[in-house]
């Protein structure tokens, strides 16, 4: 089947403007985009690296370029959304356990709409239980299992194939072994899966 | 005049991408760009950020992610170049002092051909006289003028008010106050300059 990882974490602000776009863009495309959550804030600990901290000039310039970027795309978040989001270890485990279940997409984009649309903390109750409730998940067992031995070790692996692959941020497309990082190398990576290089534009 | 402010630095690599392209980019928009040099190295230490520096796996991915943008806009450059190039901030001084002589975007042209299409290393001795002396400078002329007072002081203004801006990281083109970040915000630029606002695509 014709797809693209896409690797992503719950806790970038960016994966915003990629969560609410890759079903139409599926769609338009053909292409089937394989969603990877993975525990980013890992590697970037490894890396001595925390996005935005202590760089304010920076964290500016980053609300204002994807509010810009998002109304590009037809999409009118609240802007800022609560920064760094509390709890984002913890969503990944539950997105990783709901791709696992089959419930992970929804969970994904349900958390990033209240996160971003709504000015919510989506991984901390009570919207993380609300959400799961949506979705016809028991909160309790999701919770319990999201923090259970097999999904970290799972989870863990998925890392640290992700690190293996080269990922140092997220969200990342992956085609055929080549990377493109960030929701702005998304037409990059189509471009490639079709073609196997960059077409003049 | 329609204008574009262009604040870089002659040490980026991405920048490598804009100056190659630049000059026809204004005759195809009929926009002009006003080439701002300034002293991108002083506000990233003030971040205590040094791009790629121990992040492999980053630096790895950036080489990539350039060599197949610049094959995509038609550029075939030696990758890697020389990296940090040494003496940029020097580079940055000649630059500077270039474009208060009318010289300074012919320099740093011929700089980034050298650096990236023969791989020398652009802003030390031989390449930096080479340069000068075939733009018709005396390069011992303008190594004394680029570290002077005047020049120095010039420059030191300048970043200032790029730091006062909210510049964090170069190129970034700003357009009647608003900031754009990389070379891949280049079409994001232009869009705002010509309608205020991005328009969907």
């Amino acid at each position: 089947m014709s797809e693209i990882d896409y690797w992503f974490t719950t806790g970038s602000t960016y994966n915003y403007l990629v969560v609410k776009r890759l079903d139409a863009i599926e769609k338009e495309t053909g292409i089937s985009f394989r969603w990877r959550p993975f525990s980013m804030w890992k590697i970037l600990r490894e890396m001595k690296h925390v996005p935005f901290a202590d760089k304010p000039a920076k964290a500016a310039y980053m609300w204002r370029d994807l509010q810009r970027r998002a109304q590009m795309f037809g999409l009118n978040p609240r802007i800022p959304a609560p920064y760094p989001a509390q709890q984002v270890p913890f969503g990944i485990q539950v997105a990783f356990l709901g791709m696992r279940e089959g419930w992970g997409k929804a969970f994904v984009k349900t958390s990033y709409d209240r996160w971003f649309d709504e000015g919510v903390e989506p991984y901390i109750d009570p919207c993380l239980s609300e959400t799961l409730a949506g979705l016809g998940q028991d909160p309790a067992r999701v919770i319990a299992a999201a923090n259970g031995e097999e999904n970290n070790r799972l989870l863990d692996a998925e890392t640290d194939l992700a690190r293996s692959l080269g990922l140092f941020g997220a969200p990342t497309f992956v085609v055929r072994g080549e990377l493109f990082w960030g929701h702005d190398r998304l037409d990059d990576a189509i471009q490639w899966h079709r073609h196997g290089t960059l077409t003049p534009r």
